[in-house]
């Protein structure tokens, strides 16, 4: 493959050489790998900052339904976005989110948006790796906002907030004065809390929340990289596409307010800093998943299992003599 | 340092050798480790097979209390107890588990008990892996019964259950039904609640409290390892020494029905496939540690966040030029 010109037309914003650049990044293939990070570093220092925004929000809160409405809303601005996936269930069911795109109907139409789902993998930490990369090539093919969306489970919202400028939160309305069970870690990783489904019925009880957790957000947490007023907790409704500019100038907002104070580009470094170091944890813990390695663990493991050999002794044994 | 002698003298069971051989396994430096693991490939199938029990109890519910009065209940049967710790907090503190003996003061003075601090260590993992081997060191010793304690704190219950054949969990009498904040993967790990303070004026609440957490723990699970009636919620008192005979019996009970069964064995096989697996994933990050490596870390995780390098690239550099 000609990563130099492949390079090329992601720059002059050829949607299928992005589609075909993040399947490659995708790839497991040892001369994939060395290919993508070809064309990560023909890309490195062109293309545009765009501003990614890391949305979380647990199934049934009508994420796919804003996200349509809120990219259409971009779109129609005359920005260009893009919407990725961190899908920490997709190793089981093969891609979950955005598997269908028909989910995002008239979203996935528009010439200015791309859709990509979830890679399938088999850990979490793998796709993250592949998402962040995706982000790159994104940012180098010209969008302007790029979304990555995950369902709040286990992990995954501290690995998209990992890769995100702005971490909203995606909520429906609750009753009573329970927090929905949000924990308390993602709180505090937070941007900015969305309450969706503010409309019919359920608009004073959106209204209702949405003050609950401006309340929470207030008492929990002051952080440098908050200006006056922020934490912000908003009510949207995508069905009735209302809300949604006052959520995005605030989201703009609070972007220009970081880049001005440093705390923007602060982050995508403390980002970039972590995303390097597991990077390398990855590649060094990747040297037990040759097909000689796998089959030395097996047998010392056997080993030990059977108190022939002792736990340290056989690691020390694994690691001068079984390793390429 | 002569480790077959050493070893002798462990077998021997000499309390100073077993103390200087913790020490020893302890040492983080380069030249201690392989002697470490020497002495313990000499002990390797020699010494007897202790019950290994797990201790996890927050602050305030009277551990140390009660591993006086148990320690000393079971020395006054002719038995050999050994008392670790796994202090997830020793980083900072210093040690703060058994760190003041006097917290024991009768145990720490009987000829047949064998008390030992928790290592200062700066990470959980380091702390465990020393905690493995020196039971290993106390199983050569000839102890009968290796007690490791632990604060309920984060991941150390779990580093703490997965190095011993029984795992109990130590509460204090709750009034009302909440289930005192008692994590569920917790509950699931252990196989003995004991409810302390059952004396006085808690008395009564600690009953309470231990039916409540016996109807829990009978809704929550059924796992092969545990035979009928298992697992069982018990009432104790430390200071009036009251409950202590049954819930040994109560352990040993548990412990023959497992031997017999060979779960067992199979949990220890289990655990030894886990801690060699482990030591091998530590010892090669290991490489990231040393000198050489971490200024080239440094380097490389500054052209990073400067924009001038990708972070698979850096990585790649990493990996391949700066690894002794």
């Amino acid at each position: 493959m000609d990563t130099k010109d492949l390079a090329e037309r992601i720059l002059n914003g050829e949607r299928r050489a992005l589609a075909r650049a993040i399947t490659l990044v995708e790839s497991g293939r040892a001369d994939h790998r060395a290919q993508a990070r070809e064309l990560l570093a023909h890309l490195r220092g062109h293309g545009r900052e765009a501003l990614r925004v890391g949305l979380s929000g647990t199934p049934g809160v009508g994420k796919s339904t804003f996200i349509e409405a809120f990219g259409m809303m971009l779109t129609g601005q005359g920005l260009k976005v893009a919407v990725l996936a961190v899908d920490p269930s997709s190793a089981r069911s093969g891609g979950s989110i955005l598997g269908d795109k028909t989910r995002m109907e008239r979203l996935s139409r528009e010439r200015n948006a791309f859709i990509r789902p979830s890679p399938a993998q088999s850990h979490l930490g793998g796709v993250a790796r592949r998402t962040r990369e995706a982000i790159d090539l994104c940012e180098a093919a010209g969008f302007d906002v790029v979304l990555i969306e995950t369902v709040g489970v286990g992990q995954s919202e501290t690995v998209v907030a990992e890769m995100s400028d702005l971490f909203l939160l995606l909520l429906a309305p609750a009753g009573g004065d329970e927090l929905q069970g949000v924990k308390r870690g993602i709180m505090e990783i937070a941007d900015m809390i969305l309450v969706n489904k503010a409309d019919g019925d359920l608009k004073a009880t959106a209204q209702r929340t949405c003050a609950d957790y401006a309340g929470a957000l207030r008492l929990l947490r002051k952080r440098p990289q908050d200006p006056q007023g922020f934490p912000k907790a908003l009510t949207v409704s995508a069905v009735e596409e209302a809300g949604l500019e006052a959520a995005w100038q605030e989201m703009q907002a609070l972007a220009d307010w970081r880049r001005e104070s440093g705390h923007f580009a602060a982050r995508r470094e403390g980002q970039a800093r972590y995303w390097f170091e597991s990077e390398v944890r990855q590649g060094l813990l990747a040297r037990l998943e040759t097909k000689r390695a796998r089959a030395a663990m097996a047998d010392l493991a056997e080993e030990v299992a059977a108190g022939r050999l002792g736990a340290a002794e056989a690691a020390q044994e694994m690691l001068e003599h079984h390793l390429d």
